[in-house]
Formats: C-alpha cells, sequence, structure tokens
C-alpha cells in the first residue's frame, strides 16, 4: 500500500520542484496525539506510534524512530519499501545527505514543524549546499483521497470546581509576565495551552480532552482566541467573559495582533510552528523567544486539580483493582474458540473505568502486551498482534483514563502462573528504582535529570537499563504528557516544583520474553522532614505484585515503603470495589 | 585602596565615553589561572578568588561571585565600596539595568570575553536600549602603573615518554575531524589547547604548567603557532617538525590563514573570545561554531597519560602521607612565639611534595582551612588569615602537584583531637557520596549531571546538600581543573568516555564551625563486569580519617570498599615512606 503511496507522493513532490520531503507525526500544535486529518505518517508508511518522521527521497525513503518504537516499526515495515533508523536530527541529516546533492531541496510544510526542530538539520544540509523549502500546500493532503475531515466538536467550559482559578486570574497573572518583558503579546501556539488559560475542554483529538484552538493573550489580560465556528456554543461565549474575542479563521489572529498595535510577541520557539513566526515576522512584530509562561503555570497543581487528581486516582485505582481481580478468572476461561487475548484484557479494563464516574476517555491507547509483546515499549496491540492469555507468564498492561477531575497513566506487571526465574530479578530491581523515586528527598531548584538515576541504579548494578525516560508530565485532565517538567536521561534545565505530576515508571525489557514496567503518577510537594527540600507524593493506588517480588532484595526501608503503600492501597480502595475485589486486594496487599 | 582606584577607573571610562564597565577574572585565553599582569579583578578589589566578575557603574561597583566564594568575597571586601553579589549573567545584567539608563553602553574588553559568555548580558541591556561597546584598550591597564610585565618564558617540548603520542600524529587525528566538517582550519584559542597538541609545557602562568599560546590547524595537518618570541628556542624548533610554523605577533595569526587560504574556520565560542571572532569576521572567514575537537581529544588520556597519572599519584600520595603522619606532632609542638598555623601547615605540605621525583610546582594553591576556615569552600590561607592549628576540632586540607607525568589534586579532612559530635554523621555522609561514586557502573553515554545526585544522596537524606559541582576535569601536566568533563548538577551534555581524569570530591560545610571534603581523582575506565558500561578507578592514594567514620552509618558493601582502598594505599605507599610514616601508615590502614 504504501508503495503506490510513495508513489503518487513522488510524482507531487517532483512537480513542487523538491527533491524530497519530510513526513513528521505531529500535527499544526505539535500535539502528540493528532486529529485523523493529520495521521499522514500512518498514512503513508503504516507506522502508528506516537512519535516518529518519516524522509521521502526520489529513490529512498526512510522512518525515524525512537528506542520506544523499534521493534513496532520493524513490524508495521513490514515489506514496505521503507528503510527504518534510529531517530536523531543528525540521523536524518545523515541520511538526507546521502539521498541529495548540492543544489538539491528539502521540502517541509511549515505548519508541522518548529524552527528549533529543523535548525540541525537546515545548518547541516546548507553545508552541502542543500535548502530547506517550505512548502505552501501539505503535498500529501493532494494525493490522500478519503482524508478525513478536520473535527471541530463544541468547545465546553470546564468548571471552577475543577479547575480551581478562573480564567482572569490565570490571564492576569500571566499578562504579568509579560509586562515584565515588556512584550505585548502571547501568543498562545495549541489546544492545551489554551485549554488551561480559558477553562474550556473539547473532543477533537483522541484522548486528549481538548478543542482545537491557537490565540493571543494581550499585555491587559485581554485576548483573541481562534476557535471553528461549529466549536462555539452560547455557553461558551456566555463562560468566557468580554475580554477574551474569538476568531473563527487562524489569520484573523493576525490581524488582530496589529490592530492591538502588538510590536513585540513572546512565542515560545520549541511549541510554535514554522508558519506562524513566518506570519508574524511578515507583519515585522518583534519576537520574543522564550519558553511558555502558560506551559510553566499549568504544570503547577493548584490544591483544587491535586484534591481532583487524588479523586480520580482513587475511582480509577478501583476500576483497575477490579480488573486484575477478575483477569485470572478470563484467563483460565479462555478458549480456542473465544480467547481472552490482549485485546480483550484491555477491553475488559476499559469496561471496568467506563463504569466510574465521569469516566471520558482512555488517557492513551492501552498498552496490553502478553510475554515478548510486553518487551515492546510502547506496544499498542491490534487484531493481528493480540496474544491469547495464558496462565503463565508475565503480563504488562499500561493504561489511563481521562476524568474531569484528573487525567491517569498507570502500569502494573503481573504474573499470570509460573514464569523464567529471573524475570522476578529484573522485576525486583525495576521496583527498587521505583521506590527509589518515591522516597527521595531532594533539594528545591532540582531537575529531572539529576534525579533519573536513582531509578536506574539497581538495574545499573546488574548491568541492564531501560531505554525510556523515568517519568513525564502529567495534565489536569489534559494530556497524559505534558511539559515542561520531566524525569529522564535528557537535560531538561526544568526544575521540579511543588504541584508537579510526573509518572515514576522504571522498566526492563527483554526482547522476545517480556517486559516490566511499573508505574505511578506522583505529584511534587514540600518536604515534610526538611526544609528547603521537595518530595514525591504518589497519586496512583493499585497492589504492586507480590509474586515477582526477591524479598531478599529489597532493604528494610523498601519493604516498609511497600507495606505501607499497599495499606493505603487497601483502606482507601476497599469500599469503592465489588466483593470479589475486596477478597482479591486483602490478599494481594498483605504485608510482605 | 579600591576607592581611588574605581575613582581613577571612572574618570577613564568618562573619557572612553562608557557608563559602566566589566572586570572579569580571567585573561584573553580565559584561564583560571592567569599571569600576575592579568590580575586586573584583584589590583581593582582585592578579590583574590578564582572566579568572579566585577561590575563597575558611575555610582555603585559590585563583585559577583559564586557559592564557593561568597566568604571569602565577604572578608577581602571588608571596607571597601563595594556590593557583593551572587554571580550569574542574570544578576548581573539585573544589576546593570539598576544602574545604567537607555542610550548608555557598557564597555568591555573583547579580549577577555567570549561572545557567549556575553549573550545573555547583551539580550538584557538591548532589551532596555543599553548597548555593549567593546574597548580598544583595557581602561585598568591605563591606570595601572606598577602592572607586571608579561610573562614570556620558555616553551619546552614535553617529551613523548610522559604524552604517548608524537604531535603530528595527534594533529593528523584532529585534522581529520576538520576535513569531515569541511573546515579549512582550526582555531586554537588557548595555551592548554596548544600545550597538548604540540607536546609543549612552560612557566607562564602559575600552576599551570603553559607557555602562552595561540594558533591555528591546518585541515593537511600543519599548523601556525604564535609564541612570543622569547619563548623559542633551538630545542623547540626542532621538537617541532618542519609543518609548524612560529609567530610571534598574534595579528599575524590571521594574515596566516589568508595565506593558506581559510575560508571556513572552526571556533569553539565557548573558549574563543570576541576579538578572535571580530578579527576574523573582518577577514571574511566563516565561522564554523562547535565543540573544540582538541579539548575533547585532550580529555581521554591515553594508556601512557594514565600510567603517568598512577607513578605522579605514588609519588604524590607518599608526600600527603609523610605531611599527615608528620602534623599530629607540629600542632603539638605550636607554641604562641612560634605557632604552626595554616600556613606553616601548607608549607610542610609543600616541602613534602618537593621532595618528590620531578615536582614542578603545586597544581594550583592549597587550600589550608581550620575550624571554621575550612567552611570557606575555596579559601586561600594568607598571612592575616591563617589560623594556629589546635590538637581538637576539624582540618581540611585540599592540595595537589604538577609531575611532569600527571597533575594530582586531593582534600582530605581530619580530626586534629576532640570534634563535635555531629561531626562524626557529616564526615560519614560525605564519605558514603565519595563511595557511591567510587564504586558506580554506569552505561555508556552517562554524562556527569546524570551521577552527580549519587555524590549527595546520604546527605539530602538528611536535608543537606553543598554549593559546589562533586567532580572537575584534570589534565595531564596540565590544568587542574579542565573541561569538558565534569560531575555536577549542571548539564554538560558530555558523555563520559574511558581515559578521562575527574575528581570525586563531595563535601559539607557548617559556616562558623567547619569544613568537610573527601576527594580522590579517578580516571573512567570500561566496567570489569558489565559489557557497555563504565566505572571509575581511583588514582588518589591517601588513607580517609577513620576516626571522623561512624562505622553504624555504613553498609557492608561501603565497609568492604573503604577496607580494600586502604589496603591498596597501604601496600602501595609503604615502600615509599619514611620510617614514621610507615608506622602511621599502618594505624591509618587498618581495618575498620
Amino acid at each position: 500500500m504504501s508503495r503506490e503511496r510513495l508513489q503518487a507522493l513522488r510524482e507531487t513532490l517532483k512537480q513542487q520542484g523538491v527533491q524530497a520531503f519530510l513526513v513528521p507525526r505531529g500535527d499544526e500544535y505539535q500535539n502528540e496525539y493528532v486529529p485523523a486529518s493529520d495521521e499522514r505518517l500512518a498514512w503513508l508508511t503504516g507506522f502508528t506510534g506516537s512519535a516518529g518522521m518519516a524522509a521521502i527521497a526520489a529513490e529512498h525513503a526512510a522512518l525515524f524512530v525512537d528506542g520506544r518504537y523499534t521493534l513496532q516499526a520493524q513490524q508495521q515495515l513490514r515489506d514496505q519499501p521503507i528503510e527504518q533508523e534510529s531517530l536523531s536530527m543528525d540521523a536524518i541529516a545523515d541520511w538526507l545527505c546521502e539521498q541529495l546533492r548540492p543544489g538539491d531541496a528539502l521540502g517541509y510544510d511549515p505548519r508541522l514543524h518548529t524552527e528549533l526542530g529543523l535548525a540541525t538539520l537546515k545548518k547541516r544540509l546548507n553545508e552541502r549546499d542543500i535548502n530547506l523549502r517550505p512548502l505552501e500546500d501539505n503535498p500529501i493532503d493532494a494525493i490522500w483521497r478519503d482524508k478525513p475531515a478536520p473535527p471541530c466538536g463544541p468547545a465546553r467550559p470546564h468548571p471552577l470546581a475543577f479547575t480551581g482559578e478562573h480564567s482572569a486570574d490565570k490571564r492576569a497573572r500571566i499578562a504579568a509576565q509579560l509586562a515584565e518583558r515588556r512584550a505585548d503579546a502571547l501568543w498562545l501556539p495549541n489546544p492545551e495551552v489554551c485549554a488551561w488559560l480559558f477553562n474550556i475542554r473539547g473532543t477533537d483529538v483522541p484522548h486528549l480532552p481538548v478543542a482545537l484552538a491557537c490565540g493571543l493573550l494581550y499585555r491587559d489580560g485581554s485576548a483573541t482566541l481562534y476557535l471553528a465556528a461549529e466549536a462555539v456554543s452560547e455557553a461558551l461565549l456566555e463562560h468566557l467573559d468580554n475580554d477574551v474575542s474569538i476568531v473563527n479563521d487562524k489569520s484573523e489572529l493576525f490581524t488582530a495582533a496589529q490592530r492591538h498595535h502588538v510590536a513585540k510577541i513572546w512565542v515560545d520557539p520549541q511549541i510554535t510552528n514554522c508558519w506562524t513566526l513566518q506570519q508574524l515576522r511578515a507583519r515585522d512584530i518583534e519576537l520574543l523567544q522564550e519558553r511558555d509562561p502558560v506551559t510553566r503555570a499549568k504544570a503547577r497543581k493548584n490544591p483544587v486539580e491535586l484534591a481532583g487528581a487524588r479523586a480520580a486516582h482513587e475511582r480509577d485505582g478501583a476500576a483497575l483493582c477490579e480488573f486484575l481481580a477478575e483477569l485470572p478468572d478470563a484467563v483460565a476461561a479462555s478458549a480456542a474458540d473465544t480467547p481472552f487475548g490482549e485485546l480483550e484484557a484491555a477491553g475488559l479494563l476499559r469496561a471496568k473505568r467506563e463504569q466510574r464516574e465521569g469516566f471520558q476517555d482512555d488517557s492513551f491507547d492501552a498498552i496490553s502486551g502478553y510475554g515478548p509483546n510486553g518487551a515492546i515499549v510502547h506496544y499498542r496491540v491490534s487484531r493481528e498482534s493480540s496474544l491469547p492469555l495464558k496462565p503463565e507468564g508475565l503480563y504488562l498492561i499500561d493504561s489511563g483514563g481521562q476524568y474531569p477531575d484528573g487525567t491517569t497513566d498507570v502500569t502494573r506487571t503481573l504474573a499470570l502462573g509460573d514464569f523464567p526465574a529471573h524475570a522476578r530479578e529484573h522485576f525486583t530491581r525495576v521496583l527498587k528504582g521505583h521506590i527509589a523515586i518515591a522516597t527521595l528527598h531532594f533539594p528545591k531548584g532540582t531537575c529531572g535529570e539529576q534525579i533519573d538515576a536513582f531509578a536506574r541504579k539497581s538495574l545499573w548494578d546488574a548491568g541492564l537499563d531501560y531505554a525510556h525516560g523515568t517519568g513525564h508530565g502529567v495534565g489536569s485532565f489534559l494530556s497524559v504528557h505534558e511539559g515542561p517538567q520531566r524525569i529522564g536521561k535528557a537535560a531538561s534545565g526544568v526544575a521540579l516544583e511543588p504541584g508537579m505530576i510526573l509518572s515514576n515508571e522504571p522498566g526492563f525489557y527483554l526482547t522476545g520474553q517480556y517486559g516490566i514496567r511499573i508505574e505511578n503518577l506522583v505529584f511534587v510537594k514540600e518536604s515534610d522532614k526538611h526544609h528547603g527540600f521537595l518530595e514525591f507524593e504518589t497519586l496512583t493506588l493499585a497492589p504492586i505484585d507480590k509474586r515477582l517480588i526477591d524479598t531478599g532484595l529489597l532493604n528494610e526501608a523498601e519493604k516498609a515503603w511497600l507495606n505501607r503503600y499497599h495499606r493505603r492501597v487497601r483502606e482507601t480502595l476497599l469500599p469503592l470495589v465489588n466483593e470479589k475485589t475486596q477478597k482479591w486486594l486483602h490478599e494481594a496487599t498483605e504485608t510482605i
């Protein structure tokens, strides 16, 4: 299938006078989850991972993916005339330098890239006298006949009971920062930023409860917001006060900026696309390129949001426990003609979540991986890939829910019966890493990259590691992957601050055998022991499989943490689950 | 004294038409240790620390220093009309924004700054319509009457027995990288880079065994080297092959570049001063701004250099042990009229080192701090500050030597008698951090900032920390502080690689009471346990004071490390020290 599409694309490129073209995963908002109308990478290559970039040249095509997606891409690219490479801008530059000659041009859609994202590539290609050329129209759109229409669902007010702060107050806070920087306006580059700032939510993107939007905040706290005409209801207009005017065409934002005499605008080059910067420059508006203050403010949850997160995690934990309690029977009842596989397991968990108050959607496509499929870090189960679950080996389930009071994300690894002996050591080392983060006290000012290795130390001691980050930021009824906070090897330069929600998810993967990951969400708070220090409080509530623990590898402090955690899980969830699960919960949380 | 000098400087600034001026510590090579003729900051302010920046405006003057020098600067600035601030370019910008008005100009000496170093300041001041103006002549030089002459000692060949690689081979290695980047030449910005690349050493700078030099390496491996005429001897010319031509005037380097048709030159903006970049741009030479490849190559010591480091550390350890063995008697013999103080202690240690083969110089001014002076992180003892040592409390001695086969740097903290009870807990926590680094196995690709927190964890557990890095790079008979390798909180982006030498020096400081630091040099090598992993091997040989250890806080693995280390110290040094020290060594290294 890719063969014909690549062929058609190459003809279009020829017509547009470029010798190669970049196809990223993101949409114009650099969303991780994109509307179906923006799934160009999947349409062209078949690869459905949440990150990646394809480069199409006259003779060859390549897909670049990171360590999370190496195995998945191998499976999805099978037999397609597309090479697979490791994702980095240098690797893409290397590949393009081989494909292109001096004087050639690389085409790109300026709405789908940031200038920062293209900087390395531009520098490397310019050295070879190869230019980057923005294309007015995306050449894939020209050949994608049955492309879905862009979404434009309603934008709904998100009530104060969940947000804890009026939009006008948020806008005043951010506007004060504009005044400090002597900027006349702030570019609001994406739906998440707008959702938080205006307290609105929507359903335009899978898993991300936002309406597609972007906008401008002025120094006086007033704003211009782009929303599709169909997204705007009476209720929304009532919710948004008079200081917010709505436009239904993105280009009107730029004329609004001129009408408001914006001479200098704050834009975050990390999350603002090239097209927007080009439009602003064309109007002689000076760019103040700094990190987006809304993204930063959004990351620090207020007490109402944290209370919501706790409440959402209780309901989510109850649903997960009912699933875990019923799983063994479902596996035992699995038969050749009615198999209970990875797909059915994910379905059962989804059904349990749907019974819980306020559930809106999975916060991402569940990773339901049995045995070798568990070793595919960001595996997404399909009818073809779904393995039947058997009463043996390891099963990894990573999933989450979107509730109006909070977003959840949890991974548990389970023994479905007997399992390879070394899995116990691997699981315990991952658990030790998880506990090291959960119990850490660290000074204010510490960044995620400075504590990441604590999660890996026990694996390093055995010469092992995992090829993904330890923690990502999580929104409040927003993206399950939000910045700027993170815990990982790469330098973020972002200090962890009270109120930030992050995942704590070390793992270990043995290709072809099993995957192990233990993930709880945590939030940062003042240390209750040391002045000037911070610590984490765990939000997620679900037992950690004791059958997989080698207690001989745990020290007393680690055992105490596990027992305390399990007691809290039991006491909190017992009143919320069915009778079968209550019995299971008692056993699953017994003291070790 | 500063009052008159500031007055004179302000008059000169007025004449040059600028409203303020920056006085950094570094010289035009951004050396940490600078020739006496470049000690402008000390001459103007009295502050003698190895890092800092002063800003002089019409009404006020301020000295900016980092956490290491807070106390020292307070003492040295006492009664001077100079404010003291915390060092960061943002803090300097804040201060200058208060002192200057729109339209004003900030003067700077372009030889003493890098463009990267000034970037933040430039951006912040330009926002206020304040410009940065490079001054042709340094206004301090105009008023510094008895300014010492610049040094121009001999440049000596450094033999293959110590370097392990011919200059021509080094140049060929680096030149290959130029070819890859299509650069015609590499700017060699400082004496260290030249010392390594050409295998020469000198005595122009205190503690740093280099001749002042800079130069150009061409793509064919040939080079033009600037050295003062007085530095060039027959022996040197014989040592440098025909591919290296020498010029005695820096500006001839730029004409040499033109003669060699250099159209594109590789410069490292981190270590190349503004003046050089201005000169290159004025000649229309394209700048390829990337990290200096020589600095990177220099950091990875070859087997000959590592063998030299081991040998130098044996002699240096023997000298240090003789000092430590004799110290108690010297303290006991101290009397009111002939006190044995911090200064005498540093002198005794220096005398012990001078007896050792090849000793050339201290690798930095020893930090000899008794009691409260030990809490001044980068304390430099003077006649006025020197406290007499008494048979009680804690004494910290941080020192090192320059030997032709290696550079050393070691800190020991000693109990001279009874000491405050909590010092034992603090010392043991510092030791636990030291051992955590010494015993760590980490995957290839790991950067220093990713492992820094292991050195702090035990302190963090008690709500404590230290305000300096954990490890700096160390040269091979070169600077005791070299990049790019380091272990610290700040992101370096530099992976630790086999052959790199670093310090391992966690500490803890109780202002007004005592300072604790335990420092060994280590080098990175392949892990002997795990494929794809690295570990450290300790070079420094000297007992760690057991009287200060709370063995109840150490786990079995930590005790085993200490006992193994002490056995190695004893077995290696026993044959090298005097009889008194042999007896002391036996006791000091007894099993715990």
